[in-house]
């Protein structure tokens, strides 16, 4: 009797059963109760991880990271990292940068898998559409993906996923802020290089224009790099080039915040004089001055699936899966109604 | 000839000879140059992370992380995490929550030690002066302590240490306020338990105010838990309950930020009806609407001196050493002069 069986009489996760173990407050009752009643039905005692890990050797889960600074990442992976632990693995933990790669993440995920003698990864973020599969022929471990695109072409022999989809994500998000009154309306996607989730979202949104007849200008649509200074500068540019651009979607609450400066500093009230939409979630934009308005991506739900997920593929009891999860849009104060 | 070699000839340490090597832009060009020559003159090529591995076992290095959420510590974990790839180590990152634990936390590193193999562990925040030296004679490793208070008294038999005088920081800190007008000076500390950097800022906060003869009003004192939501709690209780009070000085930037909403939901407008200063100088201060006064924390050049440090003494080359780095005010917009 483990943390798995408990988890499948109880008919929930691992890292549920892991939370309400810790004690940890962000668990249903109705849920804590459930598993308690089981862990008590089986006289189920928790191992402590020591314990696990004496009596076996060390088992190792990498866990692969795309960019240096996302702090939506960042909050996926304490969650990774502590569902990790709870099933007696180790975390390895690696960063990479794209710009120093040419773009090669499928070399950089082979050998990060070679190097650390692993028994699973999860990628977070990362394009891996080009990978060529007879590279892959020696790996056997299983690979969760997630936080990359939904329509990716990927091959299910080689992969898991777990995202959403960014290209309705998109579609609806511009498709609000068109209902709104809005038309002329700028996009800040990532980098040039990021084959990933820009290029669907960028669709997405173009789409929605379409639909509602607005003419695509190739001129709103710029690059913030996926931090504040980049997308600062970005948003300064645009704003100044064509100031009849009436609001802003950027597609990670941090360029938002970047770009949101840019539009003080250059004397417009956000929420009121101009329209700001981000793209995450995080929790930092309910603090922020007007409360950020956003999609939120379910990170903490994509964070389990994939430990949950992973431990079904490395105890071979289940295929590849391909899991799509809902975004939400988060109404707050930063977008406003055109007033023409 | 390896990386160290290099780093030893060149006068600087390995953390820049990486940099270097990987075209960081964030070296001097006169440091850069020099590097370069060394590396001439010897003939060195570069190892990469894979041969290293190949030729050598696993060797671990664990990163002992205090909280949950606390962004600085984020970064300051990707240099870690990269200078411990590029001397040819696994990082082994561990976070913990010290709510769960009844304040043990020699008992975590203790377990975190023995049960991940490691050949070193640098710890980021947290309180390690209750430790029972018996506790530790099995362990032989060498640790690096960074972000816990300078003046915890802690063993160099058994740790080195990276850190602040966070005394004198907050002493300074409040010493500005006083200087811009402000009596009616309230802090916000992170939690009861934290015995560690809280304590030692409230000690230099109630410093300065003694100094200036300002009486000390223990009301003016509260907890804002180092996240958001608890400190846009606590902010708008305390600024309830204490309308008189002119600035609150959050001892994290996080915290600032969450208890800076609270002041904006209250009807003040901050950096102008009320001050508000921050510590440890994240980027996304200097983003936040009006631009975020705050103690700046050198984290880039303690992540890289904890790396430096814990490579001299896995190699048995320095003894235990406590490194006390200097913080710098950074003016912004949030902090006015008190207009009575």
């Amino acid at each position: 009797m483990n943390i798995k069986d408990i988890a499948k009489l109880s008919g929930v996760g691992v890292s549920t059963v892991s939370r309400v173990l810790n004690n940890h407050p962000d668990v249903k009752k109705e849920t804590r109760d459930k598993v308690l009643e089981v862990i008590k039905e089986c006289n189920y005692v928790p191992n402590n991880s020591a314990r696990i890990l004496k009596s076996n050797n060390m088992k190792h889960i990498g866990v692969l990271v795309k960019g240096i600074f996302n702090p939506f990442f960042s909050e996926m992976l304490k969650i990774i990292e502590t569902g990790i632990n709870d099933i007696g693995y180790t975390m390895i933990l690696h960063h990479y940068d794209t710009n120093s790669l040419g773009g090669n993440e499928g070399e950089v995920l082979i050998s990060f898998i070679k190097e650390k003698r692993l028994q699973g990864v999860i990628c977070l973020g990362g394009n891996f559409s080009k990978i060529e599969e007879e590279r892959f022929e020696e790996i056997e471990i299983p690979i969760v993906l997630t936080s990359v695109d939904s329509h990716m072409k990927i091959n299910t022999k080689l992969f898991s996923r777990v995202c959403i989809d960014n290209k309705k994500a998109a579609y609806e998000a511009t498709k609000y802020l068109i209902e709104k009154g809005h038309e002329h309306i700028a996009i800040m996607l990532g980098d040039e290089f990021d084959a990933g989730v820009s290029n669907r979202r960028v669709m997405g949104y173009m789409e929605a224009l379409d639909e509602y007849h607005i003419p695509i200008n190739k001129d709103y649509i710029v690059m913030g790099g996926y931090d504040f200074e980049p997308a600062y500068e970005s948003a300064k540019k645009l704003l100044t080039a064509s100031p009849e651009i009436t609001v802003l979607f950027a597609i990670s609450d941090i360029m938002a915040i970047g770009a949101g400066k840019a539009m003080s500093d250059l004397g417009f009230t956000v929420g009121k004089e101009i329209s700001l939409l981000g793209f995450d979630g995080l929790n930092i934009g309910k603090y922020y001055t007007p409360a950020l308005t956003t999609i939120e991506q379910p990170g903490k739900q994509m964070a389990e699936d994939c430990i949950d997920l992973l431990v079904q593929l490395i105890e071979e009891k289940e295929a590849n899966q391909n899991i799509i999860l809902e975004t939400r849009l988060i109404e707050r104060k930063s977008v406003c109604n055109f007033k023409g």
